[in-house]
C-alpha cells in the first residue's frame, strides 16, 4: 500500500498543474465586446445544459446509492459516489476551461496572427481536461483503497464468502469504476444527442437550404452548435476516456484477485507479495503516466514556437509515451525481480507485465493507424468516397456505408492478434496490462483530443464575430492538425474497451464458478447462445434509440432555424442588429438530449441486472459476449464511416467545389455520419463496459437468486 | 430407407406439376409485336447473364470438385456435382418461366382486365420455381442416399474413423448441401449486384435527374432493371431458399447421426429403428409439406375467383401450411409411437419432434409479423420515417438507419424465444427441426414470392409498350398484395439460416471432440475469442464489399444512362422510333456482377478453411460463432431498413408528393435501401450457412493438421 504514495504525490501535482494552465488561460484577454458575447452565450449554453443534466444524473445516483447500501455494501455505496463526484468534476472543470479557452484561442490568432502562439493557448486549454482525467480518476482510486484496504485482508481470509468466490474489494472497486462509467454514459448519450442534434439542425438549414457558410451568425442554431462542441466533444470526450482509463486498472486488479484466489483454492504457491505487485502494477504504470504526460506537455509548452504545429502536438504525445513505456520496463523490472512466479503464467519472467503494456499501445496505435487509412483523404477509401459524391447522395451514402462496414477487418485483426499475443505473454492479466498500456498516457491523448474542440470552437467565433478570415484560415490549421492524434485516440478508446471488458467478463465468470473449477463459457449451453442474441440485439436497438434521438432533435432544430429565418425580417439579408433567437435553439437540443437519453441509459443499466434476476448468470454472459462482439464492430463501423463522409466533405471543400451539387451529395454523406461517429459510435464502447461492470457487481446477488433456478427447483 | 418412396413419388409429381404450369403459362399470348419485343430483350438478357455466371461458376466446381475428389472422398465431390446441378437447374427453369410469364401477365391484365385472372397466371408462373425448389432439392437429396446409403452402416460399425467422430455419410451429405449453397451464393451475390446496379442507375438518373416515371423506354437502364428481377429477385431468391431448405434437412440428420454415435459410444440406449426414423423424419415432413403445397396451390387455380387477391394468396399458403402441420403431427405419432426413448431428450414423447416444426412455423410467421411492424406503412415506424423526408435525404437516411438498428430487437427475442423452446423439446435436434418446419411448405411460400418480381416485371413491360394504364394498376395491385407473404418469407429465411446454422455448427463441434465428452465451445479459450471477433469482421467486410459492388456498378451506370440522354439526339423529348441502347447498360451491369462476386464468394469458401489449417478447429469454431451473430443482426438491419424506406418511398408517391423535395429525399432512402435489403441481406442468410457447411466439411482434415499444432509440436 506504501507504493500508492508516489500516485498520490503525481497525483497531486497534476491536479496543481491543471490549475496553473487553468489560470494561465483564463487571465487573457478575451478581445472585442462581441467575442466575448459569444462566448459567454456559449459558456451559459453548456453550464446550463450540464446542470440540468446532473439533475437527471443525481436521481439516479440517489436510487443507486440507497440500493447499493441496502443491497450490496456501504463502501459499495461509498466508492460508488466516490466515482461519480471525481469523474463529474473533472469533467465539469475542464469544460469549463474549455468555454474560457476558446474566445481567448480566437482572440490570440486575431492579435498575434501566430500559429504557435495561438496552439499554446488551445492546448493548454485542452491540457485542464487531460490532466484532470487522469488526476482525478487515481485521486479517488487512492481514497477508495485508503478507506476499504482492509477488505484485501477479508479476501485472503476467507475465500468463499456466501458459497461463491466473490471478493469484497473487487465489488468496491468496480462500484468506483461504475461510478465513472455512469458519468460517462450520461454525458456521451446527453451530450451526443445535444451536439448533433444542433449541428445537424445547423447544417441542414445552413448550408442545405439557405447555403451559408458553417458557424454564420444568421443561423439559429449556431450557438447551439457551438455549445454542443463543449458538451458532447469535450466533457463527453473526456468522461469517456476517464471511464476507459479506470474500467482498464480495475479490471486489472480484480483480475489479479481473483488468480490469487483461485490459486490458494487450488494449493498453488502465489505469494502475497507477488499479489500486492501485481494489483499495484497497473496504479503505478498509471502514475508514472501521468508524470511522463506533466512533462510531455510542458515541454511542448515552452518550446514549442509555432513552425510546425503538427510536429510539436506528436512530440508532446510521443514524448509523453515514450516516457510512460520506459517506466512501465522499469517498473516491471525492479517490481518482479527476485519474485517466485511459480506456476503463474509471467511467460516471459520480470518482462512479462512490461511486455503485455508495450503491446497494447503498439496494437493501439496500429489500430488508430488504421482508422487513418480509412478516414483520410490521403488515401484511396476516402478519395473513392468523395468521386462517388459526383453521382448524389444516394450513391454517396451507399459507398460510405461499403467504407464503414470494410473497415472492420483491418483493426479487429490486430485487434484479435494484441489480445493472443498478450495472452501469450501472461493470460487474461496480460490481455488488462495492455488496456492499462494504452490509456497510461490518456492525460496527453486527452490533452490533444480537447484542442480540437477549442479550435474549432474559436473558429466560429471568429465567424460569428464577423472577424478577418485570417483568424479563422488559423483556426482550421490547429483543428485539423490535432486530427492524427485523435485518430489515434479513438483506436486506444475502442482497443482498451474491448480488452478491459473481455478481462471484466472473466471476473464475472470467476465469480460464480467455483474456485476449484476452471472457467468455461459454454456457448454450446442454449441460455448463452440465446442470451448473446439478445445481447447483440440490444445493442442494436440501443444504436438505433441514439440515432432516433438525434433524429428527432434535429427535425424539431430544423423547423426552428427555418422559422426564424421565414418570421424574422431582415435576418436572411443580413440587416445590421438583427439577430436571430439562440437560445431557443439551445433549449431544443438541451431538452431534446435530456428526455431522449433517458431510455439508452436505462436499457445499459438495467438489462443485466433483470435479465440476471429472470434468467440467471449464464444468460448474462451470454448477453456480454454478445454485446461485446457487436458492439466493437458498430463502434469501428459508426466511427470510420463518419469519418470518412466528414473529411470527404472536407476534401471536396478544400477544392473549391462549394455550392455544386456534389458538394451536396457530400454535405447529406457528413450529415448522416454525425450522429454515427460523435453519438452512437463513442457511447458503444461505454455500453460493453457498463453492462460488463454492473454485471460484475450484481452477479454475487442473481447467480443465487433468479426466476429460472427457482422454477427449476420447483419442477 | 424404404420410408424415402413415397418422397421420391412426390417429388416425380412436383416435377409433373411445375411441367404442367409451365406449359399452360407458355402457351398463352404474348400480345403486341412491340411486348414479345420487350419480352424477348429482357429474356436474352437474363440467360445471357445466367449463362456468363454459371461459366464462372463452372471454374470453381471444377477445382473443388477435383480437390474434394483428391482429399475428402468420391462420394463427396459426386455429391457436391449433384448439388450443383440440382439447384442450378432449379434457379434456371425457374428463370426461364418467369421470363415467359411477366408478358404474358401483362397481356392478360391488357386483354382481360380482370385481377383474379392476371392473379392466376402470375402465381402460376411462381409456381414453377416455387415447386422446382422442393421438388429438386428432393430428387437430389434422394438420389444422393440411394447411391451411398451404405456409407450409414459406415457410420455405425466405425464410430471412430480416423481418431474423431468423423461421420462418413455427413461429409457427403453436406457436399451435397454445399452444391446448393454455392449457387445460391453466385445467385445471390451475382444476381444481387446485378439487379441494384441497374435498379440503382435506372432510378438515379430516371427519378432523381430526368424526373421520368419508373420503367420509362427512355431510361437506357429501363431493360437492365427489368433483367435484374428476374437474376436477383427469381433466380437468387428461388436457389437461396432451395439452398435453405437443404441446409435445415441435411443438418438435421447429421445432427441425428452424432446423437446416435455419442449415445452409442457412451454406452447409452439408442436403437438403430429410432435412429433411422430420426434422420427419415425431416426428409418426410418434407415430402408431406410439397405434397401440401400442391393441393395449396391447385386450389388457388381452380377456385381463385379474382374478387380478392390477398385472401386467395393467404389461402394458399395457409392451406398448405395447415396441411403439413397437420402431416407433421401424424408422421411424428406414426412414426414414433412404440419406440423407447431411452435417455434421449424427447421430453414430449412421441410429439416432440412435430411440437419442435410447430414452434419452427410460429417462430418464422411471427418473425416475419416483426418485419412487417417495421417495414409496412401501416405501422409507426415507417410513417415517421415517410414523415422525417420532409427534412430532407440526410435526416431521413439518419431515420431509416435507426429503424433498421431498431427492428432486431423484436425478431430477435423471437428467434431466441424459439430456440430456448425446441430446445427444451428436443435440445439441438429440436432447433433443426424448427428449422425444418419454417421451410417444409416452401414451395408455397416461393410460388408467392416470384409471383411478386413476375407482376413487377409485368408491369414494365407495360410502361415500356405505353400500355393504357390500368394495365400498369392491376400488375401493381397484384405486387402489392404479394408483400405480406414475402415479408413472412423473409422471417422464414433469417430463421431457418440461424436455426441451421446452429444445427451445423453443432455438428461442428461433435466432429472434433472426442465421443465419450460433451461439447463444449468456450468462448474463454482466446482462439475461440479471437475467432469470434474475425469471424464478425469478415461479416461486416462481406457487407461492405458488396455494397461497394453495387456502387461501382451503379455509377458506371449512371454515366452510361446520362451519356445517352446527352447524346441521343430526341431521346429525352421521346421522338417516335428513338431508342437508348438498352444493351450497353444490361452489359455494364453483367460485367460489374461478374468482376465484383469473386471476392466475396472466396471469402465464403477460403476463410474457414485457410484459417482452419492455419489456426486449427477451435479458432473455426470462433470465426463461426461470430459470424453467424454478426450476420443475423445485420440480415435484420438491411431487411428490414431497405423495407421501411421502400414503403415510406411508395407511401409518398401514394399521396401524390411525387416530384416534390420529400419525394426526392424519399428516392435518396430508397436507393441506399436497395443494396442493403436485396444484395447484402439476403447474402449474409448464404454466408452464414455456407461457410458452417464448408468448416463441417473440412474440419475432419484440419483437426489433424494445421499450422498452429504443428509450432506447439516444435516448441
Amino acid at each position: 500500500m506504501i507504493g500508492l504514495i508516489p500516485v498520490l504525490g503525481v497525483s497531486g501535482l497534476g491536479v496543481v498543474y491543471a490549475a496553473y494552465n487553468f489560470w494561465k488561460v483564463k487571465r487573457l484577454n478575451e478581445g472585442t465586446e462581441e467575442m466575448a458575447d459569444i462566448a459567454n452565450s456559449i459558456r451559459i449554453g453548456a453550464l446550463a445544459f450540464l446542470y440540468s443534466e446532473y439533475k437527471v444524473l443525481i436521481k439516479v445516483v440517489a436510487v443507486l446509492t440507497v440500493l447499493f447500501g441496502a443491497f450490496l455494501s456501504i463502501s459499495s455505496a461509498i466508492s460508488f459516489l466516490l466515482g461519480i463526484v471525481f469523474s463529474g468534476a473533472a469533467g465539469y472543470v475542464g469544460m469549463r476551461m474549455s468555454t474560457y479557452a476558446n474566445v481567448r484561442v480566437t482572440n490570440t490568432a486575431l492579435k498575434t496572427n501566430s500559429i504557435g502562439k495561438t496552439l499554446k493557448v488551445a492546448l493548454r486549454g485542452g491540457s485542464v481536461m487531460g490532466l484532470c482525467v487522469s488526476s482525478f480518476a487515481l485521486l479517488g482510486l487512492i481514497i477508495v483503497f485508503a478507506l476499504f484496504k482492509d477488505q484485501i485482508r477479508i479476501l485472503s481470509a476467507e475465500k468463499n464468502w456466501c458459497g461463491i468466490s466473490f471478493v469484497p474489494f473487487g465489488m468496491t472497486l468496480s462500484s468506483y469504476s461504475l461510478g465513472c462509467s455512469v458519468i460517462a454514459l450520461f454525458n456521451r448519450v446527453g451530450g451526443g444527442i445535444y451536439t448533433k442534434a444542433a449541428d445537424m439542425g445547423a447544417d441542414l438549414v445552413g448550408k442545405g437550404e439557405e447555403g451559408i457558410g458553417e458557424d454564420d451568425y444568421r443561423n439559429a442554431a449556431a450557438i447551439a452548435d457551438s455549445t454542443g462542441d463543449n458538451v458532447g466533444d469535450t466533457a463527453g470526450l473526456g468522461s469517456d476516456l476517464l471511464e476507459s482509463y479506470m474500467g482498464a486498472i480495475v479490471s486489472g486488479i480484480i483480475l489479479a484477485m481473483h488468480l490469487f484466489i483461485t490459486y490458494k483454492a487450488k494449493g498453488m504457491p502465489f505469494s502475497e507479495s507477488l499479489f500486492e505487485k501485481m494489483y499495484l502494477f497497473p496504479i503505478l504504470v498509471c502514475g508514472a503516466g501521468l508524470l511522463s504526460c506533466i512533462i510531455g506537455l510542458a515541454y511542448a509548452f515552452l518550446k514549442a514556437d509555432g513552425d510546425n504545429p503538427h510536429r510539436e502536438l506528436n512530440v508532446a504525445t510521443w514524448l509523453s509515451a515514450g516516457l510512460t513505456g520506459v517506466s512501465a520496463v522499469v517498473l516491471s523490472i525492479v517490481l518482479f525481480s527476485g519474485e517466485n512466479f511459480g506456476e503463474l503464467p509471467f511467460r516471459l519472467g520480470v518482462f512479462s507485465p512490461c511486455v503485455a503494456i508495450i503491446i497494447g499501445v503498439v496494437s493501439g496505435v496500429a489500430i488508430g493507424r488504421a482508422a487513418e487509412y480509412y478516414t483520410s483523404y490521403d488515401y484511396r477509401p476516402t478519395k473513392k468516397l468523395a468521386e462517388s459524391a459526383e453521382e448524389g447522395a444516394a450513391v454517396t451514402i451507399v459507398q460510405g456505408l461499403a467504407v464503414g462496414m470494410k473497415s472492420n477487418l483491418m483493426p479487429v485483426v490486430i485487434l484479435g492478434a494484441g489480445m493472443l499475443l498478450s495472452y501469450a505473454v501472461l493470460e487474461f492479466y496480460g490481455v488488462a496490462m495492455a488496456a492499462v498500456g494504452m490509456l497510461s498516457f490518456v492525460s496527453a491523448t486527452v490533452s490533444v483530443d480537447t484542442y480540437g474542440p477549442i479550435s474549432d470552437n474559436a473558429g466560429g467565433i471568429a465567424e460569428m464575430a464577423h472577424l478577418n478570415s485570417f483568424v479563422r484560415a488559423i483556426t482550421d490549421r490547429l483543428d485539423a492538425e490535432g486530427n492524427t492524434t485523435a485518430a489515434m485516440g479513438k483506436g486506444f478508446a475502442i482497443g482498451s474497451a474491448a480488452y478491459a471488458t473481455v478481462s471484466l467478463m472473466i471476473s464475472f465468470m470467476y465469480t460464480f464458478t467455483p474456485v476449484t473449477e476452471d472457467i468455461v463459457f459454454n456457448l454450446m449451453n442454449p441460455l448463452c447462445l440465446v442470451g448473446a442474441l439478445v445481447g447483440g440485439a440490444i445493442t442494436f436497438y440501443f444504436s438505433g434509440l441514439l440515432m432516433e434521438a438525434v433524429s428527432k432533435a434535429a427535425q424539431k432544430m430544423v423547423d426552428e432555424v427555418r422559422r426564424q429565418f421565414r418570421e424574422i425580417v431582415g435576418l436572411r439579408e443580413g440587416v445590421k442588429g438583427v439577430k436571430p433567437d439562440y437560445k431557443r435553439c439551445i433549449e431544443i437540443s438541451s431538452q431534446g438530449a435530456l428526455s431522449e437519453m433517458k431510455l439508452p441509459v436505462l436499457i445499459a443499466i438495467l438489462v443485466p441486472t433483470i435479465s440476471g434476476f429472470i434468467m440467471g448468470p449464464l444468460f448474462v454472459a451470454g448477453i456480454l459476449i454478445g454485446e461485446t462482439l457487436v458492439a466493437i464492430f458498430l463502434a469501428i463501423f459508426c466511427g470510420n464511416a463518419g469519418g470518412a463522409w466528414d473529411n470527404s466533405k472536407k476534401a471536396i471543400e478544400a477544392k473549391g467545389l462549394k455550392g455544386l451539387p456534389i458538394h451536396f451529395a457530400a454535405i447529406v454523406g457528413d450529415t448522416v455520419g454525425d450522429p454515427l461517429k460523435d453519438t452512437v459510435g463513442p457511447s458503444l464502447d461505454i455500453l460493453i463496459k457498463i453492462m460488463a461492470t454492473v454485471s460484475l457487481i450484481m452477479v454475487s446477488i442473481y447467480s443465487q437468486y433468479n426466476l429460472l433456478d427457482l422454477i427449476s427447483s420447483l419442477l
